[in-house]
């Protein structure tokens, strides 16, 4: 149990997971296989998580919180700014993120135009980590990107925020298949999990004071 | 006039444009000003040009040719198999490729699983271009993923072969409002545009032997 | 004065910056010119800096500790260790970190065999921050891959770690000359400085548990 | 033997290849077992192989062509000019291409302010390939910037002009100890090197006309 959950003074922490497969909920999917992995220390520490399936979600492409129509990112947007902690899973194709994550991704920069009640970027004060899953090669630069463009918008990354797994060069082979039980990934989510609980827990106690990062 | 036109002995080169811009094609595009720089100098050489409009294009995210249902990809593969030039244009977001860019690679992708007539991967003798916009920063990176994964596929990428434009550091103006007369944007379209004509003139009369490239 | 100096239980925190210019100390250099930015904001929150001017400071290609015959980095690895807060400062050439900068992140890399005391990576409650110079373009790309190479070696990465500044497209003026006084850097080095210096603090005070995170 | 060479109408193809690894000549490489590959297709192809062991070859920090003092870029800058084929290899440090191979480009990069005879960038009409060697990971972005870079210098990309190892996520394996025989890096090697020999005969047999890419 967290120390903020154990002393009874703040509510649990949050989890907010992306899952930006190009594939339906319904089919096997090696980032869920990984985010699964992170839910598991998540809650194994309290923290409570909610999973967002991207490409079943309703998410239109544009740059505003609310594209207006069919759009369903306003509720997701909400629940973004509640959550202590956000993880963005994603396969890699062509050694790139894949087009449904740049679309969250694309959604979230609407907060450079918001702040917190503080008047600093909104999710200062959150935490951010990066699963990213492929056949072969393409991992660290997948993951690199994604943290750096939420620390763009506020978020604090800390050490090791990332759990990755790719084959070997000119592999074939998904994650899910023969990944599941690699030391190296049991290593990162461990480390990317608890690193997570852990500066969530600090900066809940300790906010980012709003001194030289307001505009 | 293109030389091939001119003797009269094979047809008009082709070119395909993608406009990956996250917008609707009846708003006005920074990525489209920027192809029709290029299509200009196209159509100075007599070669025929074809725009994609993605968004509007009903592509299905996914990486199989033909992804069913509403998915319209399967008559736009075949057009990038007739063409000889492949330009890809798209807006920086995030400083990334855009949304719409990424599923019209991932859409790409699939071309990996076939050949042309004599076994090549079928972009072998095409050539292809990149075009970027934005705001301020990340051209090059974008420009330089995008050449990247077509030259996986067998095309060729022709010296200078991208035109982009972007603001400086922290920059929030369009390439539509006030890069339209840049003359190094002028610059690199002249090159990109020749360069992409020239390369595709010498690939029709000169293919790339089916040697140690077939598997 | 920051809270713990004031509180004069612990002594002040320590920022170890590299300038990782092509260049001679004794030239003019525009990734010094940001740097000095960088530590105006340390000096007024009462952080002790020390700048490492890297191509003058005899720092052997390689990837281990001590690289032996004139090798000087024994004495800056040391000094990175007692540091609360590392800043990198480079140019970019070719729309990349410079080789110097590469060359001082790759004899970092030798941290991937040590711990601190609890037994985690040595940069653990760290912090790090980007300062990226050039003509044009790159200065993301560039800033996220510095960030992300020292998370991995357990450094923290506050939000909006970096400052930057670089030309539009084409351009071919230098920071020094031309971006002493833009107001887009003066907000990015007070973001950076200042959350630099606050989350130094924090985790000075609030370290990171050794749970989930050794080996 | 190649069609040029047959023919005895023109000298044989000549290729410059730059060992950038981190380590001197008389250590084994995993860099200089990847290009050993592609001199072997290269050398059943009748084309004359050059290597630059570049740690060794006194070469200095900067971007001009000439730095000075003890610099040796000059006479190696002079058979970058002569060839017909450049080839850059690197290890991957850190995801990025190592900061002997930066510290290479970033003396090509002076090419920029020169021209062949008929006034187009000096690698016009040269071919660029890109062999990348690593432990884990980032084989695809190291190899994408290396042929971007040199195509701004002018350099033409043939199709899989590249070839690139790197053992599964968390690997700690050299490409030398355990992949000199991987089917994948065959395919690779076989592509790239006869690609990029197909290529060097095209070009040398039809130029890229100077129009519309001379400034």
């Amino acid at each position: 149990m967290s120390r903020i959950a154990r002393d009874g003074l703040m509510s649990k922490l949050k989890a907010i997971l992306f899952n930006c497969s190009l594939k339906p909920k319904r089919e096997k999917s090696s980032t869920q296989a990984m985010l699964d992995k992170v839910i598991r220390v998540f809650e194994q520490r309290d923290v409570s998580c909610k999973v967002i399936h991207a490409v079943d979600a309703s998410i239109e492409f544009g740059v505003k919180t609310d594209m207006g129509g069919k759009d369903k990112w306003p509720a997701i947007h909400d629940q973004v700014l509640k959550a202590d902690i956000i993880v963005i899973g994603t396969p890699i194709w062509m050694g790139q993120r894949c087009s449904v994550c740049q679309m969250v991704i694309e959604r979230l920069d609407a907060l450079l135009n918001e702040t917190n009640d503080v008047g600093q970027l909104p999710l200062y004060n959150k935490v951010v980590g990066a699963c990213v899953v492929g056949n072969e090669d393409g991992a660290q630069i997948v993951a690199s990107g994604i943290l750096y463009n939420l620390m763009q918008l506020g978020a604090t990354i800390p050490p090791n925020s990332e759990a990755y797994w790719v084959g070997m060069a000119g592999g074939k082979d998904d994650f899910i298949d023969v990944g599941l039980s690699d030391e190296y990934v049991k290593e990162l989510v461990s480390y990317m999990g608890n690193n997570l609980v852990h500066m969530a827990e600090i900066l809940r106690a300790n906010p980012i004071p709003a001194v030289g990062n307001v505009s």
